[in-house]
């Protein structure tokens, strides 16, 4: 019910703007701003379709609590879909992501490729500071 | 010193994974994917150079604290720049983006405007799956 109180709210006709403490893609950008999330989006991206324990193989370091957690939150959002084989035993359940979920994955690609390409950048600017 | 050896542990030439566990670029990833951390940077590459109290006007609803700390870990980073004019009373102190703030500033341009683009797509589906 207060999703749908909360669904209800929002004016397609009104800009969002993040900045502003009351506009609802705050709520959104919560779910996005998280280390796991934006993993899960990378790995998905990259392999397509995976099963529960080939993600958390990709996923280095993730507990299987942080795991169901991420998908959840990404499958209540329309961005995982979750499906259930139910012919196979035991069930194989598989995730992928959804259209939806391809577009952030996309999105969040430079994120993670600048990251990886300025790491050592970063590193050298915490020692110049933490030696200050 | 810590920071130090951490800085001294990365070999450049080796290829990074943000997928791996072990691999440094996780540790720069833990301070970008922060909700404050993507609005601090959408607001310096919107607006230019901030004082303090501009910035927690900027970023609705961040307490001082947080704005302190967030500040604080993207000087760190190399992602921020702090100048003190002292020949104002009291000092006057300025917050920019770095050029490799800027970088990155950019690279997540994308994020924070999908997500307010699909901000109701999102609360559609949160009300599907909440109501299954």
């Amino acid at each position: 019910m207060a999703a749908e109180e909360q669904s209800a709210s929002i004016d397609p006709n009104r800009p969002m703007n993040i900045l502003d403490a009351l506009c609802p893609s705050r709520d959104v950008l919560v779910d996005l701003a998280d280390k796991w999330v934006l993993l899960m989006l990378a790995s998905l991206r990259e392999s397509g379709v995976q099963r529960y324990s080939e993600l958390q193989r990709s996923l280095g370091g993730i507990s299987r609590k942080m795991l169901s957690q991420t998908l959840r939150t990404l499958e209540r959002d329309g961005l995982v879909l979750r499906t259930v084989d139910v012919k196979m035993a035991p069930p194989l359940v598989l995730y992928e992501l959804t259209e939806l979920g391809r577009e952030i994955a996309e999105e969040t690609r430079a994120l993670c490729t600048w990251t990886e390409k300025r790491t050592a950048t970063v590193y050298e600017a915490r020692a110049a500071y933490d030696r200050r």
